[in-house]
């Protein structure tokens, strides 16, 4: 496996499998991986000839009061993880490599990028949609592969790519869950052992709400309240949202006659988490 | 010549032309080609063996006072003088194929969109980044050629091209001029037979500037004095800005010490031109 800190490095190795004709597939990560990005990687494998993964711990998608500094960078783990499956290359820049001079560039996906998680992260998707535009540029992969648990983001960067015509295909894969249905997520090891016990809580609240639809239940406003009932039985969960969305535009639904997305943030404690879920049919 | 009007068949002829291992070059252009277009397409023939000019009237980019419903479309004349200059495909899509639906994704260059040109034009180089960041991924070439004439937009697209990672260079060709100076420019048509004839002072406030430099003014509003003087010959110029920058950051100048980018913008009865030239010592 290689290990790449710079960009003409990366560059030079997937010019060689390029020219070898392989099939590039890229799993942009901020490190910390678990067994989600694991999942990502191993769909990734067995659908590209050429794999990278890139890991980063991207500054510029982060608020002023967020976690940069905190956010856990295991890089010695993380490469291990990468050599265990197979990854052919792990680009891992500085902040310095990838921003060498003050960013004046962004891109933005208005609407999308308003609500949900971007009501209380006004600059995270800007940040999040230029970095991915930047590591599609640095190693112009066929497939990006990304998971549903952050649904906004993976729904941003379809548009992103498809908006400015970008020569690849995103991959969405399903979120991966503990045993106890907790998704898992990096930000989870903020959670104390007591905030642990309560944040299943969240993907239970999704159960319900997909039971009530199975059931025939139509009315958003409903469905909200029972998911609310459900988080309520933890007085340490401060729900930040609970939307019932269209999935292609993020428009709240008055009513659900199509494909909803479920999705949930909650504060636990020192912990933010997002879940989510999407139903194919009321 | 190959004349595409779809992304797929312009895709389609740039991958057969990479197959064989040919540098792809792009001149992106609204059409109405004029001696200017032809000298960057020249240079382009020479350096590259896979030669593509885009024609795209992009309406995102015009504000809505401007004029993207009279811009000239002579199409079957831009396509002979393309045929006439060796060019190996033209890509003209209509607006429906680059935007088949809402488009939310912006590119922006924050600070050197907001002056000169910017400042008037509040939209205008949000929508031209956006679109020659799609015909990038379109056409995927190695060099993308734009002209000096355009001063602003090819410092901000090289920005954009450095700050995005994008994997191509630009290459920006001199000004081409009338024998009395006037800058080449599909919006001289424009113009009366009265106006044209005073539209060369643009350029002669110019070289009023250069002269001044060259004899050690380092004063940017004395030079601005005497360029005004100039300009104040003929009462149909009103002019829009006329500013001394440095062309890297395009911020106003204090005083002379290196390269200086002197812009002018002026409106002649329904039109509106620029010119500018950049002075690389006092």
């Amino acid at each position: 496996m290689n290990v790449a800190s710079t960009i003409a490095r990366a560059r030079r190795h997937v010019r060689l499998a390029r020219q070898n004709d392989c099939t590039v597939g890229l799993v942009p990560t901020m490190g910390a991986l678990h067994a989600g990005h694991a999942s990502l990687i191993e769909t990734a494998r067995e659908n590209c000839v050429f794999l990278a993964v890139s890991i980063f711990v991207n500054p510029s998608q982060f608020g002023p009061n967020e976690d940069y500094e905190n956010y856990p960078r295991p890089m010695e783990k993380d490469l291990e993880l990468c050599r265990q499956l197979d990854v052919d290359m792990v680009f891992a820049p500085s902040a310095n490599e990838m921003y060498p001079e003050k960013n004046l560039t962004w891109i933005q996906v208005e609407q999308l990028c308003e609500n949900l998680c971007g009501a209380s992260r006004p600059t995270h998707f800007r940040g999040v949609t230029t970095v991915c535009a930047k590591l599609f540029n640095i190693i112009q992969p066929d497939y990006a592969f990304f998971g549903q648990k952050d649904a906004q983001q993976s729904i941003l960067i379809r548009k992103m790519v498809k908006d400015l015509n970008m020569p690849l295909e995103i991959v969405v894969c399903p979120t991966i869950r503990e045993k106890d249905g907790l998704a898992i997520s990096s930000r989870n090891k903020y959670l104390t052992p007591d905030q642990r016990k309560d944040a299943p809580l969240l993907y239970q609240s999704l159960q319900k709400a997909q039971q009530l639809i199975q059931s025939g239940q139509k009315d958003p406003d409903k469905i909200r309240r029972e998911m609310e009932a459900v988080l309520k039985k933890s007085a340490q969960i401060n729900i930040e949202y609970l939307e019932i969305v269209n999935p292609d535009t993020l428009e709240p639904l008055e009513i659900l006659t199509g494909p909803a997305l479920i999705a949930i943030a909650a504060r636990l404690g020192q912990a933010r988490l997002i879940d989510n879920i999407i139903t194919n049919k009321p």
